[in-house]
């Protein structure tokens, strides 16, 4: 029975998934999901108390994914500036899990621009990786490779660049080599930023 | 006559612009703009066949706006370096333009990615922009004041950052302060790709 429950689960928030970014959140209601999911309402409310929640859910389970890549990153390299090449290195891989799902990330922005509560579990992690990061450069000065940056600024230089790629990827596919670009792109941050020797 | 036209054209515009920055582009409709800019549906179809033309019209006047903005920075620095540390004093006059516009930047984007002809007005200006700065940096190359790097990449890095800067500033207004972090960021990426005398 557990098993089967956890199945249920994953149909409604795959379900979910795919509605909200082809018609959008407004536009997908619970009757939609179930009927996509292929589960009843019955089983739906059982799992989630509301489709807000399914949402947080989707969120929340997009966000574990990116935390325990970023937790592998930082603490595997040898020094900060290789940290953050291996970074740029990974694009592609953030590239292709993301490729397809821009309405999605859309909604998440959407409704954090919305709602409270989804503002509050798209920024708490966000501040955190920028406070990662963050450490990471305060890291580097301190071992020597980066210089005397202010280490915010660095951070959210290094997140708007990754952010920003992202969105241009997703948005014009077919507008550059966006891995390639990426790469290249954090690169030349780096290079401004770390002491040569 | 025409005057009065303009000015209905104008309502129109900016009841719309409210209206699907506050409740999204779905869930506004025709009767809601009218209701909003307070013209009767006669006067509203008279200016726009549909309210995809009204979204449309936002749209280019913003991108007009900026286009404005982006031709008068580019032809008035002396170098390169300074045309984009121009730009990124810049910032604080973008922030404050943009201030409380996220739900419309995230609809801009949003029907980017459902519609053929938003995406088209949306990604042929980005495109121009890119090259625009692509351009800047091949003269930078060319004048000896920006290193050898690949002018396209560089081009859509200063984009990532600036997008990206604007969208984390946009999310979290508080988060830090954006004006400075975005000038520091720019001079870093600027740092890593100029000529050092």
């Amino acid at each position: 029975m557990q098993q089967r429950s956890e199945a249920t689960r994953t149909q409604i928030l795959s379900a979910a998934r795919k509605l909200f970014a082809q018609n959008g959140y407004e536009a997908s209601g619970v009757a939609e999901i179930c009927a996509e999911a292929g589960v009843s309402k019955g089983a739906f409310y059982h799992h989630f108390p509301s489709k807000h929640a399914v949402f947080l859910a989707i969120l929340e389970e997009w966000l574990a994914e990116l935390d325990g890549q970023m937790e592998r990153l930082i603490h595997s390299a040898k020094d900060v500036p290789s940290s953050l090449l291996t970074m740029a290195g990974m694009t592609g891989m953030v590239f292709q899990a993301a490729s397809g799902q821009l309405p999605m990330f859309l909604e998440f922005w959407s409704q954090a621009s919305r709602d409270e509560q989804v503002w509050k579990a798209t920024i708490a992690p966000y501040r955190k990786y920028q406070q990662q990061f963050a450490a990471l450069i305060n890291k580097g000065i301190g071992e020597g490779t980066i210089k005397n940056v202010d280490a915010d600024s660095a951070a959210w230089a290094i997140l708007a660049m990754a952010v920003g790629m992202l969105l241009q990827g997703l948005l014009d596919p077919k507008g550059a080599d966006w891995h390639q670009v990426t790469r290249e792109g954090i690169q030349y941050l780096l290079e401004g930023i770390k002491r040569n020797e």
